[in-house]
């Protein structure tokens, strides 16, 4: 239904082109990404990308590819509206000291259960109880990293 | 000593200004950021953002904040650049899957680490036990999550 709108030209153009206000054409590359009753989508990449890159940007993928490169250009774009400073990277380094944190938890956990293991063989009078702890820890590890 | 080349106009133009065509005036927004011996640097912000934008998000900053501002562009235009369907979006879920199997990983540790104490703390005698367990566990728990 809305194909048909579009066909009509100026009736119903999309977001992009309301905004720039131009004729939509037909085979007009930001419609079928940029609907008319979401104006704050093009509005984000216009104010950080540039109308005229975004359209080169399209041009040079493939149509299948758009859609996904649409969503990941608007995303950037209202992250940087948020934050002018850091804009996504300030997302990357978050989630990097998130990981950090993490890792640090797990190396933590995995030596008490590590110490534990030893500590239970060790009170074992079972021979080569050591060998088995160290065994199973390896064994532990490799469970915990796949 | 750049200064001073900046300030005989053409002599020394940053590198925005070199790739603009235009002359790098003494107040020039860009080159305090873009120095001519590293070219890329404009080349891709310009290709992802464009010179305009680019400009137009400087002038909103504070000058202390720019610095910030240019360096998280230029990552985010060479992620995109390298990633035309994903750019730093990819980097971003790459991440956030790294998480999830860290949290994962950890759960599974810290769920032996309270199986194990529960264990030893059933073989002994001592009443009261498996309070002292369950309060060890949200202990350790509290310790992890810091």
């Amino acid at each position: 239904m809305k194909e048909s709108g579009r066909k009509a030209g100026a009736v119903s153009p999309c977001a992009a082109c309301k905004l720039l206000r131009r004729r939509c054409a037909q085979d007009c590359v930001f419609a079928p990404y940029f609907p008319a009753d979401e104006p704050h989508k093009f509005a984000s990449v216009h104010k950080v990308f540039g109308a005229s890159n975004v359209n080169k940007m399209l041009q040079e993928l493939a149509e299948h590819q758009r859609r996904d490169a649409v969503s990941s250009m608007v995303y950037e774009a209202n992250a940087r509206v948020r934050d002018p400073v850091y804009g996504c990277v300030g997302a990357i380094s978050s989630l990097q000291k998130q990981i950090d944190s993490l890792q640090t938890q797990l190396a933590l956990a995995q030596a008490e259960v590590v110490h534990m293991r030893m500590r239970q063989l060790s009170t074992s009078s079972s021979p080569g109880a050591m060998d088995m702890a160290v065994d199973q820890a390896a064994m532990g590890e490799s469970l915990w990293s796949c």
